[in-house]
């Protein structure tokens, strides 16, 4: 039994052992595969961290620079990050620090220096103090903080090191000028690291996880679409689960995504890739699309919250409006792949095509919706439609403006001044014939989510709009190729003066 | 003409000068005014690093310490944040990887110390680019990136300096054993400074942050319930522009939250504040009522979006409903604001006191909703309302918890056995009518939208019930107080377990 218990020890604890560190290099290889850059980015620091440390372990070098070598390996470890904009513009936010420190320190030394070395220190306490003061108070300014507030650390860092330092040194310029050949060897390495060698650009990244974004969004509303229409006709109870799983982590990127645009679109700004094309890079243009998204983003959460409702609409009405929805629906998702291809190959997205056979999904919807009059339509239907669609589209146009620009105080008038008449009679005339329609009632009652939802749907394509129109902007921004006719591809020109024209009647008639 | 000018000049110039003091007088106060503590944090600060630059600046106090104090300098500049949990955070993070660091670099140098020059060289350098390749892939593993980032750098650093620094300097022990002492100096300072002078807490930002967000929420219910029912009845447009500002900046406000939350929750954990009551600070559970909150903030995304659907529902119809939909809204603005008061005071509260109000709103709504059948209801409608918010309270559930913790594949089972029988009958019984209805037909086009705001403002019922759990998880773990009794509070016990009854019937109906 002992021994058995001997044999048996070391035997699991080699398995335990076995399992963790395969647990731990199955996480280092995930790591490693899901972005190969990071094993290049951290091979880059291996190596300039060595590189710049030769400088104090080589004779030869270091009598030439002595001490102040410890300074270069500062700078590279701390400024050398993983894109070429974040490097930068942490490089600039220390260098431009501890110049501006540097500066303001020698004037207040220069200023002390002919007093006695009791008024100096009082002097230079007072100054530490309101310095130290001030550009904390600084940092809580939201730009401030944004932008620059590594900046304002180093500043008020080395601020402190120079003017305590030069209380006891004597020959401070000396010191400095050293330490400065220091940093500026430093940044060297990381600029040729981070801009020449196997670079990163936020740029790029934002590019990418903008188009990434474009087709999780389109997944989501394809795999909703499905999910509401077919889930009776589904067997496997575990594909909904994986269905599901997919719209949730597609749409939730888009929601959570605000932050990482912003950093990234401030990172992209510093870096000087395309600045010798036409232009910079648009990287707020890129948010501007991100911000467009996640609006569109919160019509896919309502989207799929309707396929929880628990009102079920019975399989017959549903089946009433499968084709024209899951048609509409794929146009939609067609239309943001389109969409989301053109962003990744750099070139304009034809607008007409995107619009052309999305009205002629909406067209057929509203087919089949006038052919159940009795659910959904109004009296004069045929002109309706078109009509509906185009205030939609500029209603969404205008609640996004609005909210984004904070301007736009008149749009809103054209609302409230709708017609009101004959709608209390229409209600006094319903009243009676109550009993009379009990049973076409039920028909209404399991109409409602079915309701919900296409409206959901039809508002999706209003604020696909939006969408559309920002990569437009981002088209003529970043001056991407021209849109060129593939052969699978049919033009309907006429199609986009046709919504032109229906916005303008519309705003006749108001 | 000239003197005219010339006098005009100096003038203008103060006048703009005058103007660019003023706006930015105005920021600074605006900035100081809106948190108070920033301006006490920046004293603070100051202070901190002026008592700290006195050993350096002070005859007695600089002999016993040296040159080394200027490390103490760093330490409180560097570590010193706005909250103590940020503080201890940053301040842990410096100190272990310092310390971590200094160990393996002795190690390597104790391995080193034996060979030649040459060899001590390469194996230094050989140290260094290993060390710095490992520890910046390490910085890419998400948990190490969320909670050690800055530990791991000040790792690298430290590591990189002693082990060049050693290579050049014989006593190395003895200028680390004066550099720790600093760092002690300086984190007792920090710490102090922190912990026991008008401490901010990140804990108490996250519950005041919390109590904010569900105010907010309760507030833009309130304005877009108001806005869609009394829009037409308002003259003034301005009134619009601040109510649907107001909404937007609400829900806006918890959309976004969610780093922030996290960030806080993050460095509560650090704060020793509670741990001598009962419990820790359960940061996680504020994160957790904030995802909630978010998925409840879709929620009156999707109602607000319903504000600008075209299709206007007439004012005769919305009439009917406006009461019992206001009620309604209000109610939930009330159980909001119940929760944000419960959070505020740190007591329970009465769940069925928020239940009881809320169930009787919804009976209301219900009520309306039958006298109008044909808008709405089935034939069995007496029984079937609590069913369908005893099932959409479950499925709103369900969806929660299986997008939170991945788990729960039985759940969907059952809503896929509903009976289908006997609705194709009903399709094909429909359609001979059409032009007999034509007239009717139009109440139901527009009775459309409302119908999409009512199962909205359902579904925001369903999913405040999530809220009103969480939060009660939050009491339990935060040992909130006992709810008391109010004297303007009346309180039905049996609210609660009607409902607890109708889940079960509807799974004994399954």
């Amino acid at each position: 039994m002992t021994t058995e218990f001997v044999k048996q020890k070391p035997s699991t604890f080699m398995q335990k052992t076995k399992g963790v560190l395969g647990s731990l290099c199955g996480k280092i290889w995930k790591v490693g595969r899901d972005d190969p850059r990071r094993v290049i980015h951290a091979l880059k620091v291996g190596f300039s961290v060595t590189a710049v440390s030769l400088l104090y372990l080589m004779e030869p070098l270091f009598k030439g620079v002595g001490e102040n070598a410890i300074w270069a390996v500062m700078t590279v470890v701390v400024v050398l990050e993983f894109t070429a904009g974040a490097t930068l513009c942490k490089g600039f936010n220390r260098g431009f620090g501890t110049m501006l420190a540097a500066s303001l320190a020698f004037l207040f030394e220069f200023i002390a220096r002919e007093y006695g070395k009791v008024f100096r220190a009082i002097f230079i306490g007072a100054s530490i103090f309101l310095i130290g003061t001030s550009t904390t108070f600084l940092r809580f300014f939201p730009k401030v903080k944004k932008n620059y507030d590594y900046g304002v650390l180093v500043f008020l860092l080395t601020f402190n090191l120079i003017t305590v330092s030069s209380y006891r040194v004597d020959d401070v310029m000396k010191l400095a000028k050293g330490r400065t050949y220091m940093i500026g060897i430093g940044s060297g390495i990381c600029i040729l690291m981070s801009l020449f060698i196997f670079p990163n650009w936020s740029g790029e990244d934002l590019h990418n996880h903008t188009v990434s974004k474009i087709e999780g969004l389109a997944k989501s509303i394809e795999a909703c679409v499905t999910t509401y229409f077919c889930e009776e006709e589904r067997d496997v109870e575990r594909d909904e689960m994986i269905s599901e799983d997919q719209i949730y982590e597609n749409y939730k990127a888009v929601l959570d995504s605000k932050s990482t645009d912003e950093t990234l679109a401030h990172h992209a700004s510093w870096e000087p890739r395309y600045t010798w094309q036409c232009h910079k890079f648009p990287g707020q243009q890129y948010v501007k699309i991100g911000s467009v998204l996640r609006h569109f983003g919160y019509g896919v959460v309502a989207l799929r919250g309707s396929l929880q409702t628990e009102i079920r609409t019975p399989r017959s009405v549903k089946l009433l409006f499968k084709d024209p929805c899951i048609h509409l629906a794929s146009e939609v998702t067609k239309s943001l792949m389109e969409l989301a291809y053109s962003i990744r190959n750099r070139q304009h997205c034809s607008p007409e095509l995107l619009t052309e056979p999305l009205q002629q999904a909406l067209q057929d919807l509203d087919v089949a919706l006038k052919s159940q009059p009795r659910l959904f339509l109004g009296p004069n239907t045929a002109q309706n439609t078109p009509k509906m669609l185009a205030m939609l589209t500029s209603t969404a146009r205008q609640k996004y403006e609005h909210h984004f620009s904070s301007i736009n105080t008149e749009s809103h008038t054209s609302i409230n001044k709708k017609p009101k008449g004959g709608q209390d009679g229409a209600g006094k005339f319903l009243r009676p014939s109550l009993s009379k329609f009990a049973i076409t009632s039920l028909e209404f009652s399991e109409a409602l989510p079915i309701a919900a939802f296409v409206s959901l749907l039809v508002e999706l394509v209003a604020r696909l709009d939006l969408v559309i129109e920002e990569i437009e902007e981002l088209g003529r921004v970043a001056c991407f190729k021209e849109f060129k006719h593939g052969d699978d591809v049919i033009l309907d020109v006429d199609r986009r003066k046709s919504t032109e024209i229906n916005l303008t009647s519309f705003a006749s008639v108001e």
